[in-house]
């Protein structure tokens, strides 16, 4: 079933003049389709600001002071490492995603953000559902309740693809027979149509949505450190890693500093700063002798030595 | 499958004293479950405030003037009618809701509510699926894009019916399958559990889901006015009016002064007021001289005449 | 005092290629400083999107549809007249302004903007004032206990004025004493300077700060409903007129919409909407055969008569 | 000036039955008045929620399970360590406040709380200042721009009380003046009273106001790491202070895993954690080595050494 309302991706080939600050990296890739999963995408349709607006908002609270590229670094820094957030809440992307529904579902929860979704109330779903890449199927994982374990065999991978072919593919028939559409090969003139917000319903929830998603860059960022995450769900990771190379383009000394202060930091407990204080003064530390559970510990573990 | 992480849905016997604002009409009615569509519910688990808050956070602002009940309820009004919201956030309340997944995905957009979503990474969706009745399944509207035509006739309601109850039952059968849970009688050691948060993207979008859904008073009027409306989608209004119903217990002067000024309210524009400023001066109107589109115009004598 | 850190005011020369969707009458008064009140201003310092941005966005909702400019037009109208506000939600403005504090305290309670303000535990603050004109002095209203009355006379008003000069100014000097900083012309290096945060706790009301400020164009309409409104006090309704007209500017279209549905228009209550159905058939009308308070009559009248 | 239309600050006498989530230290504590400051104060004056009822909410997501006491400390220090922040929105808590103005300006920055605030259009306010304490009179700080640096002597701080006691005093009586109010000792019938919208722009910024603030515990909690900060301003920090002993009561689970995990933990950078771990291997640590910043450095020295 071909969309006829399905949104036109080509390039805006217009250019225009501005005085607006401008990301020419970010300018030079805009409109791009940036494949993600099999089917998903994202491109970035309009942003608005770059490093130096940050540094020129920050300088409202601030006073304008010195001008060197090096001092707009160091105060990008600055402030991402002091949480003054709100010189980054003055820059604004906006991205056209392509995304199955179960992610969209996940992506949502991000309250901070505007929001454009495909209406199936109002307009027809096409064909296409995500189906995981076999070495992607993990098993549940024994430890982490909501995480992945080891990868699964051949035999069953295939017959797991299979059935999430199947059912996507029969419920998606079956909708189509139930929308009934005038324009469709099977219209039968002598049954109703169902109604669109009720035939949707039978479609499974890796079948592709897409939206246009628009959120500032602190918000960005705050959802980029979440998502981009060891613990995020494969399939919004893989969205979250293609915004990564975004945010880089964008505005890349505030990326430096988001590498530096979210992206690779930690967050250490009041009883772990107490077990690096025993460290530091050469005293032997355990599990016994930390006032952490368990499962801290191990992660202190994981991440200091 | 019997979902052992289902939430305790049995009331609460313990009574405690308190100080605080308590509206008696909603406390009787604490943790009761309310059946919507199916097998769909609200309970409410918790509010805060009640009508005499709403007048005591305004005189914050006002200063404390008089204390009778009648002029409580004028100034209730006032605020309501000229948009004095604030006195109204003053107010939350906590609601249980059982709701099928294409409901939730309208819901959540109203972004400024709390939610904890049962989570279907972490724990087994039941085999709960929204199935209309045969009386709900509306053809597709000829004239709204996103609405429900007339009804459609019994042998085809009955073939919709028993499509969505098909799709729905096969797809949970093999999310089952593709889970092969300890538990479970089918449950097969020679082969991998698949992760949860994979196996859940074969089931269909009116599978039900659960969540707590916490609001300020303000927002949950906005909420209803949108989704208690006729616009609105035939199963999230039925999710409204049970909020109707709730309101009215919890705020009684705040719900009537709700039905005059939002519920029941219009909103006319500039070309209305002048249609209906010649018409007071007993001129005719006909849609050639008003400058109004022709839906506007159907409109306003809808409303009107 | 001259304030070393004041922000840089001169327009930025550079112009940019940009393939992002350009609104070329509101990039012509980029950086441009409106005159508001006696020393206040607005700038527009950056935006994102335009006329056609928002009806891009509302066809990933609704599909791809015709593409005419009266098209277009009848879109944008339908969009805000319904209350589709994501749509407007994807547009942005930037706007740089300076206001006195009193007004900034009734700005900044729209929650749904980003702020940049001036830092007076940072820098120093200005000797600058808002002091009304005199012709602005209304005497307390009798009808209305937040509004003003009639004019107050010219003698009384030169007394006023001189009032609001010598306060803040004494108040101003003062602070400086306090402050005592090291390039002023009555530094005293024998004396303690005392902390910036607390100095400036002794200015009055009317000093005036800056800050940057952004919003989404569906909130920036909201604002200025309510602060272009008659209501509103006259210091900040004269700020949104000069913001008007960059509404104008930027998006046209959705300017004249705006005007019907929201500037201009008018909410009526179910009561209201009650009468007019009776003056519609031709029954008489008064405020006996009402349900309608006195007040809510006679605004309804001052509406349609 | 007496102002007729404060407030009433007595206590609620009227215990009433609720089977909502109580908690019973909060309750005790309801309505009564903690002084904050020279003359201000914070009251709880309703919640909603208790630690029960964030286990209650994260159980929605994660399932029953288990229901020891213990198991519910684990997982609400679960939750707040890894921000799974949902359940801790799900409580709020309302409080009355009374502050000096240019807190408020500070205080009203956090966007996510309800807010209704004394309005001097429509009533008039009290003759109330902050004075700061001789001993809190911090000069300005010589490394930290927006910090107080030694104390200030004490001929210098008599000197500086008594100019904020003067001008303070000075703008008040001006305002009295202007506003003209009937029922004042000074009322002059021959006069015009100007609007008191503008009479207040003479006032300073040390003058008290009051409001409603309604929040939830997660946005409470965030409030709080930061006001609670050192690097807050002494007197919302003061303000902060009494809120911690309030949470305490409130949810003392959740404050216990606050301490741990927000007040007294650190955010390290990547390069922070590369130190700690050449440390931990018995490598030798200097500022030269490390990449990072001097103040950085600086700041981790005092930290972990």
């Amino acid at each position: 079933m071909k969309n006829k309302n399905k949104i036109d991706l080509s390039p805006n080939k217009n250019k225009n003049y501005t005085t607006r600050a401008v990301s020419k990296n970010l300018d030079n890739i805009l409109y791009k389709t940036f494949k993600v999963l099999d089917k998903g995408f994202i491109r970035v349709v309009d942003y608005m600001g770059n490093d130096d607006a940050i540094v020129q908002a920050a300088r409202v609270s601030y006073g304008k002071g010195t001008k060197k590229k090096s001092q707009d670094e160091g105060l990008i820094r600055y402030l991402l490492r002091h949480r003054h957030t709100t010189p980054f809440e003055m820059c604004e992307i906006k991205l056209h995603v392509k995304l199955p529904i179960f992610i969209a579902r996940q992506w949502i929860r991000h309250r901070t953000a505007n929001v454009n979704e495909y209406s199936a109330r109002y307009s027809i779903l096409e064909d296409e559902f995500y189906i995981p890449k076999k070495k992607s199927l993990g098993s549940q994982s024994s430890t982490n309740k909501q995480g992945r374990g080891s990868e699964i065999n051949i035999s069953l991978a295939n017959k797991i693809v299979s059935i999430l072919e199947e059912d996507s593919k029969k419920s998606y028939e079956n909708y189509l027979w139930m929308l009934n559409e005038k324009d469709s090969k099977q219209f039968d003139q002598n049954r109703n149509s169902l109604s669109r917000e009720l035939a949707r319903i039978n479609l499974t929830l890796n079948t592709y949505t897409e939206w246009y998603w628009k959120i500032d860059l602190h918000n960005f960022m705050h959802f980029l450190s979440l998502r981009a995450d060891k613990h995020s769900q494969y399939e919004i990771w893989e969205y979250a890693n293609t915004m990564l190379k975004i945010l880089k383009k964008w505005v890349p000394m505030t990326y430096k500093a988001f590498e530096s202060y979210r992206l690779n930091s930690a967050e250490l407990s009041q009883e772990a700063i107490e077990v690096i204080r025993k460290i530091v003064k050469g005293k032997k530390v355990n599990y016994e002798n930390t006032k952490m559970s368990k499962r801290e510990w191990e992660e202190l573990k994981k991440l200091i030595f």
